[in-house]
């Protein structure tokens, strides 16, 4: 729909951020990072559902010894995020952070910041400026100005100031939990740097209004060609956040995992149960990787329509599915094998075994 | 963020859209039209949650005594949504109907349409022009056009038909189940007609992508001050539909009804489960129109910075919450009190009796 804009490029373990890559999806642990097994479920968990990079909360010294046995069996590059204590982020450095996400506002000095940048340069690895409206430093937060400027000022600020000491291997964010105020901000610095930007509305909020605020507010962003990398924050299981960045992606046709699913809103014309026939068959083609696009449809209005335009489907009706692929019907069957039958075909379309 | 886009004024029962009024959020009914009782109560569920403006589907001749019930008991306007058969449509007209939902393009030929056309005029009813890419009219459906062109040419070519028999009264509609075409396709009407939009994804999924699809959709359209009145489309309970717009009208600060809840993402910080929690303020918050913003934080990095900002919050840890107000402290309470504390705040503030 629109040109990418362009930003330079940051490697982030394996993962290009920037420049052109494919957007990237991350999400972050909820796991206690002092006990590496169970953060290490937990990303296998999120990497299964299309993650791509994971972010690891570094709280204290005492998580130190777990977050380098996480970064040594991850399969997705891990970033250690810090907040307050610079002697963390350097200990993370050393112990195998594929990047660092700092506020530098709340490290408490420039002299703190540039020991955490040394430390990032010495192990060649780059590190996200995290600005947050929640935790802007004090010389921007107490202006009288509109939230959107703090943000990309004090942003643009700490860009300079890394520059000042030649460090350029940067990926910026400047979160709030305002929709508006986000898209403000970072519209604004799409036109002052050339950084990769990482996107998200932060603290977003329950499933339902966070699920929202993040697809109005990062597709608002993605459809104007901004955002390198994106992060949905949900208060919610991190899996959801990676469905829901996936979504948000397949959304604006730039980057497609699963099958495209295409189903009607049911209405006084539907004669089957079909909210829980869709949802079964969404849960199945979300274990897949897939390129087609499936419609379960419930009525003869748009039902040949999409039919049409899908590679195979399901127009239900009382009682019975009527199976088609690229609007050709295939077979009848019984609403009980509505969802078995259309994975049965959509295994043969793909090569598999049933 | 942005202006919105000028368009002539349509009144929908007691609602106007279009001409710079709020944004009215739409739904439809499920149940039976031939079983007013469920659909009423359908829609006093529906108006419960905020819906502004229902849409029932009048399938066939033996439901038209239930719609006249429906439209002459519901506290909503009712339109009447008529796909093939014109005679419905005029007898909707006849029997209450605050706004007939045509697709002239599967209704047969102009000369019906026209007769269309005479019964709104004579009701004094609006006609929504619905073109909808999963029933183009044939004579576009097969042209090689991108899916967009085809929208927009169908709908300007109708909406011209209808100015010259001299009515205007007109809201004008062009779904695909693709977001991409959507936006382009109502980017384009936007440019060409005056009419007010209804806006709306199509087909666009099960709970988790259709709210994705309809947020990034509609989102990026209000964005750009394209959209008169919303539908978003979920194959999940419609009273789903209406909090969902909401939500999205709610992200871009274009209108809002209930608090807004601010809530962290959780990450290793949070030594609470605060999933639940927030989840459950969320529900209950929405059972009351409010102003207020709420912060419900999980642990100190952005916790205080939020504070600042919400009107009344609790920031949580360690099996206590603390709940502040405007930023200040007010008290702390245990874990398992958080949600009746923090509600019973909001009723002093809001100076409900508890």
């Amino acid at each position: 729909m629109v040109a990418r804009g362009e930003t330079r490029t940051v490697r982030v373990g394996g993962v290009v951020i920037g420049g052109g890559a494919p957007i990237a999806v991350q999400s972050m642990t909820t796991a206690d990072t002092g006990d590496p097994a169970a953060t290490l479920a937990q990303i296998a968990e999120l990497a299964a559902a299309g993650c791509e990079i994971v972010r690891v909360a570094v709280v204290h010294a005492d998580v130190l010894d777990g977050f380098a046995a996480i970064c040594a069996a991850s399969p997705l590059p891990v970033v250690a995020d810090i907040h307050f204590d610079h002697e963390l982020a350097i200990e993370a450095a050393v112990r195998g952070a594929a990047k660092l996400r700092i506020n530098p506002g709340n490290i408490g000095s420039l002299d703190k910041v540039d020991a955490v940048i040394d430390a990032a340069g010495e192990a060649g690895i780059p590190i996200r400026i995290g600005v947050n409206a929640g935790s802007l430093a004090e010389e921007y937060r107490d202006r009288d100005w509109p939230l959107p400027d703090k943000l990309v000022a004090s942003a643009v600020a700490f860009t300079e100031h890394f520059e000042s000491r030649d460090f350029t291997d940067i990926v910026l964010s400047a979160k709030a939990s305002s929709v508006v105020s986000t898209v403000q901000a970072y519209r604004a610095l799409a036109k002052l740097v050339s950084y990769p930007l990482h996107i998200g509305v932060t603290e977003a909020g329950t499933s339902l209004s966070g699920t929202v605020k993040s697809a109005v507010g990062l597709g608002v962003l993605l459809a104007e060609g901004i955002g390198d990398t994106i992060r949905v924050s949900l208060t919610a299981d991190p899996v959801d956040e990676v469905l829901v960045a996936w979504e948000i992606l397949a959304a604006l046709d730039l980057r497609r995992r699963t099958a495209e699913l295409v189903s009607c809103p049911t209405c006084a014309r539907c004669q089957i149960d079909l909210i829980p026939i869709a949802e079964e068959i969404d849960r199945r083609l979300r274990e897949r990787p897939s390129a087609l696009k499936v419609a379960v449809m419930g009525c003869v209005v748009n039902g040949p329509g999409e039919a049409r335009e899908a590679d195979i489907g399901v127009a239900a009706g009382q009682g019975v599915g009527l199976i088609f692929a690229k609007g050709e019907p295939l077979r009848k069957v019984p609403e009980a094998d509505i969802v078995d039958a259309l994975m049965e075909e959509i295994d043969r379309i793909e090569g598999r075994t049933p």
